[in-house]
């Protein structure tokens, strides 16, 4: 049938209406004091905030209402260099509260319990800006101490695991205590606009969907690149690698909303449930598969944007030898109808050329071609969603350079600059505290989602063991080490490497 | 068969070594001085003209070489504002020449025969920009002065007729002295940069066409729309009209461009036969869908960008009365299997709101909606080529509006301006004349494309004839009389407003 029918999306307010309390475990760490609070205050600014409701920051400091304010203050307009308008920091600081906790100690939640009591009813966020060893416990004295109620959320951020097994067994304990309904697993790539936008761009317009499948695309190419080395991290970033921290998550993410089957509605559920599909039908590398579709590097010393940086094995904390990745390359595919035989190419690492991630998506070349090779080389049409920084959508396509003499073709760019086209571009936190908020999960990764990715993930990570692959040094300041680009170049293909 | 193999189009040099002499019938009329003169100069100073020739102007007029060079001279720089640069002007003023002709006098081709008898092989162009009923007599004494050897090209502007009969006899005359091959047709249109980038964008680009058929394209639209008058040129213009003066030629040549199948080869023959191929598939509108499918206005007073205009019954030389349409909207269509069902429509006037001719090709609406009707209005993609002025491509998507409320679509640009991303712009004329000397009849039109345009046109005239349609008058300053948009807007489609 071909009857127009309304989405899921939409008929709700953006105003919020229903008061909400936010609590924050770890309020006064950095994740809170670089994202949450500024995007916090920003939804204020616009007036997306309930009108009622509190933000409570816990953790073991000693503090008061009064510090936190300040820290508040501070990390909103000298750090993050919000806008200051007098009535809606005195609107907003008279939200912010702080009461000590050891979120090990049940006990210790009494003050906590005592806040929110005041309000029972009252949409509750448990954000939880912890180590993902406290999940399970905070879960635990939270439900102990009754402060679960059936409009409770709780949000937790990734690492979500170091493989399926712990990653079940962090779900499992919140399970105990929660509905998968009411958790929010939060990856922030999800929240950029231009990722948001890729399924509008899918599903809202008429000219992508019948060329998106294995018949006119060539190959999908994904890039998550830093600039930025591990910088105080080592300890952490040398047991996670650059597979964990990059590929399990955002980037599988990324590339479960470029393959997915066209959702059922725009629902949690219906969204989803494709992109599980799509990590379902994933190529798993294994055994002897490994060498070929996986590259690990490590980076060496070298320079980027011409300052000297030391390499991997030189950075604080570092310890002399490791053999973890800090770059890697992978070629997989997705065996179902649409994608079979499309390679999906992914690529992340620090201390690469330039911070940049970006979807490429390469049409195939024409089936035949009227134009000489004279008239320059016949570049395949180029889908280019550019998630950060700078967020645009350019097409590339071949056109006619002006001029009467022989005719020639260049590639040029169809631009659509999100900033120049729209203005301000807000970050990724506020769109998702509001969504927790509204209780919208399909921003969210499901349980189910994160097990599958693990899945995946283990398999390269068991293939790196049972059959070693060389750490592939690469000077700081390129775009990695050489076997990752004969990773692509053997298949007759390139990495972009003009990413502006 | 899978195998790339070189077109027809590259191989040549761009640099033209052959010499070629270019006689200008009409050579210091209005045409030369404004076009051909300065696109003549502007290829030499990029060294694309024959190292070796003349450019001789003849006419009537009593002048001598060196008042001719003085003509030229005005003509380039004073009002054509093009670079001066002293050796270029030397070397280009050196092949100037002038001989005074009578056009219907066999005998006073004397003087231009001796001229060119000086190199009797070089290429030779008789440019005619003269009125259309001299074509004939001239073609005539060019052959009984012997003036017509092998290596001879002749250029013929519009009107080629007033009809299909006058066309025909027009053709036939010169076809007595001229072998098809020799005639090269002009349609400046299909020498503007986005015309000919048109083909560039179909066939050296992979995921247009795949979408370009009745499938996926909804309608396209071409406007040509001016905001001049007739100025001087009532007389003429009066026994003409917009459907002879725009639509039989230029707006037909750009509808065969966007409609036709892929060529064999970039090759004139090849193209050509494509072309009308379009143009025989094209639906003839005759008897009593003349009142349901065209539509006839005559601009009246008004205002364009703010200055007060008057009707076209007020203009110099006007008579009190006339039926003669300033304006005319056209629905066809393509009886073939590519476009069958899809709609064509066409509309071109004099004082209208803007100077703009493009081409929109509208693709159909997503066929199930994710996104709810609060999301914003789904408009449709559209792939907009602006032919004048401000070449552009424009790829019209739906885009995500950015912020973290609630989801809205808005209808954004993909864009390509050819100024920003190429410079400067040549003008048509350069372009189709050096085709000429390169013996390059691509584009250029051929006499069954011109003479089946007109067979298409005679039976809306005929049909006007048989079925008056009222003549609809609409204010200068306007987008037409309100018959077209009814037109339009009856099929639950609308005419692009926004042509910016």
């Amino acid at each position: 049938m071909n009857v127009a029918m309304p989405g899921a999306a939409g008929g709700k307010s953006a105003l919020i209406s229903e008061p909400a309390d936010i609590v924050v475990f770890g309020g006064s760490g950095d994740l809170s004091k670089r994202k949450l609070l500024p995007a916090l205050y920003s939804a204020e600014l616009e007036g997306r905030m309930p009108p009622e409701g509190r933000i409570i920051a816990v953790s073991r400091a000693k503090q008061t209402d009064e510090s936190f304010v300040a820290i508040a203050e501070q990390s909103i307009f000298t750090d993050a260099k919000l806008k200051r308008d007098e009535e809606t920091w005195a609107r907003f600081s008279a939200r912010l509260g702080y009461t000590p906790l050891d979120a090990t100690d049940g006990f210790s939640y009494k003050g906590l319990a005592d806040r929110l009591s005041s309000a029972p009813d009252r949409i509750r966020v448990f954000y939880l800006a912890t180590a993902p060893d406290l999940f399970g416990v905070i879960a635990d004295n939270l439900a102990s101490n009754k402060l679960i109620t059936p409009q409770t959320r709780l949000v937790v951020e990734k690492p979500l695991g170091h493989d399926l097994a712990s990653s079940q067994a962090i779900n499992a304990e919140l399970g105990k205590f929660f509905d998968e309904s009411q958790i929010y697993r939060i990856d922030h790539y999800l929240g950029k606009e231009a990722v948001q936008n890729l399924m509008a761009l899918r599903f809202a317009n008429s000219m992508f969907e019948p060329l998106w499948n294995r018949n006119f695309i060539d190959h999908v190419q994904i890039t998550v690149a830093e600039t930025v080395g591990v910088g105080g991290r080592w300890a952490y970033y040398d047991k996670s690698g650059a597979l964990r921290d990059m590929i399990q998550n955002h980037m599988l993410q990324l590339l479960t909303l470029v393959a997915m089957e066209p959702p059922i509605s725009l629902a949690a559920q219906a969204v989803r449930d494709e992109k599980l599909k799509v990590l379902k039908s994933l190529h798993h590398i294994k055994g002897t598969e490994i060498g070929q579709y996986t590259v690990r590097g490590q980076y060496r010393s070298g320079a980027v944007d011409g300052q000297p940086v030391p390499g991997y094995l030189e950075e604080k904390d570092a310890k002399g030898a490791s053999d973890n990745e800090t770059f890697v390359a992978i070629k997989t595919g997705i065996d179902n109808w649409r994608w079979s035989g499309v390679p999906f190419y992914l690529r992340t690492g620090k201390r690469l050329t330039e911070r940049c991630s970006e979807i490429a998506i390469e049409f195939t070349r024409p089936p035949h071609l009227l134009y000489a090779r004279e008239a320059g080389s016949i570049e395949p049409n180029v889908l280019v969603i550019r998630v950060q920084p700078n967020e645009s959508v350019k097409l590339l396509l071949l056109n006619k350079e002006p001029g009467p003499g022989d005719l020639r073709l260049k590639q040029t760019a169809l631009n659509l600059s999100f900033a120049d086209t729209f203005g301000h571009i807000p970050d990724a936190y506020e769109r998702l505290l509001l969504d927790v908020i509204r209780g919208r999960q399909t921003l969210f990764m499901s349980r189910a989602e994160v097990e599958e990715a693990w899945r995946w993930t283990d398999n390269i990570i068991n293939g790196w063991r049972e059959y070693p692959q060389p750490i592939r040094p690469y000077p700081a300041g390129g775009w990695g080490p050489a076997s990752a680009l004969a990773l692509i170049e053997r298949d007759g293909r390139s990495w972009r490497d003009d990413l502006n």
